[in-house]
């Protein structure tokens, strides 16, 4: 654990829309109008780097990672999935899950990059299933990954 | 292992310069000139998701990423680490691991994102040790790791 910045907004707030949450992490919908099926694996304590979390630890988190990857494969049949730990502006370990479709405002550059075509219906509507059928998911399938024993 | 593409360039070549090959997956350096520590750990078969490996297979290539980025840390001391598995344009499993700096082209955007300035010299010459010596450990880390018996 790294002292937190007195600034940290992950150590401050959830980040985002919480849709689980355990003691040693949470998952949280980024709430993004280009990619709705964002979300993010958020450590609880502040560490800046993956490899600052001791091997069990990156083992438990990469699971919940790889939970919400699974959901999102299942539920919605993205062209891609995109992982990501990257925390330049915000140094809290968390991981983002991103379902990429090949219709999608940026796709098949990352999200980070610069847009590459106006999307009309709105991406949310585009799913296959709500935005509450899939937060219940992702939610069920982390908590089966990382129930509350572990 | 899902069928390969035909086109598929990472089945196809290595992607890159050659740092360390095992069976199961390889490392290589991108050589990016905005980005001289910028390497790839790469899935010999073609996977396209991460929650396509088999849990032990996930397990023993995060231990390779964070293998790379100790070394990235322990020898050029980055602003940060970034991690990404994208695969959009080349769906054939491989993690981004590259070390940012402060006064790098595109800090604290992604790499994937525009230039935020124009840097010189040119940012080889910033890091703390040459790109053969940071090479050699990260081979050195990734065959402890990620051993000939494993």
């Amino acid at each position: 654990m790294s002292p937190a910045p007195p600034s940290c907004e992950l150590c401050a707030q959830d980040g985002g829309r919480l849709v689980w949450r355990g003691p040693r992490l949470r998952v949280i919908r980024a709430e993004d109008v280009h990619f709705p099926a964002f979300y993010r694996v958020v450590w609880t304590e502040h560490v800046a780097e993956w490899s600052g979390l001791a091997p069990a630890d990156r083992a438990w988190m990469m699971e919940a990672v790889t939970a919400v990857e699974s959901v999102l494969r299942a539920h919605l049949r993205p062209t891609k999935v995109n992982l990501a730990s990257l925390g330049n502006v915000v140094p809290h370990l968390h991981w983002h899950v991103i379902a990429r479709f090949d219709w999608d405002s940026h796709f098949p550059a990352p999200v980070w990059a610069a847009a590459q075509r106006p999307v009309a219906p709105p991406a949310v509507e585009r799913l296959a299933c709500s935005l509450d059928v899939l937060d219940a998911a992702v939610a069920q399938a982390v908590a089966v990954a990382c129930g509350p024993e572990r």
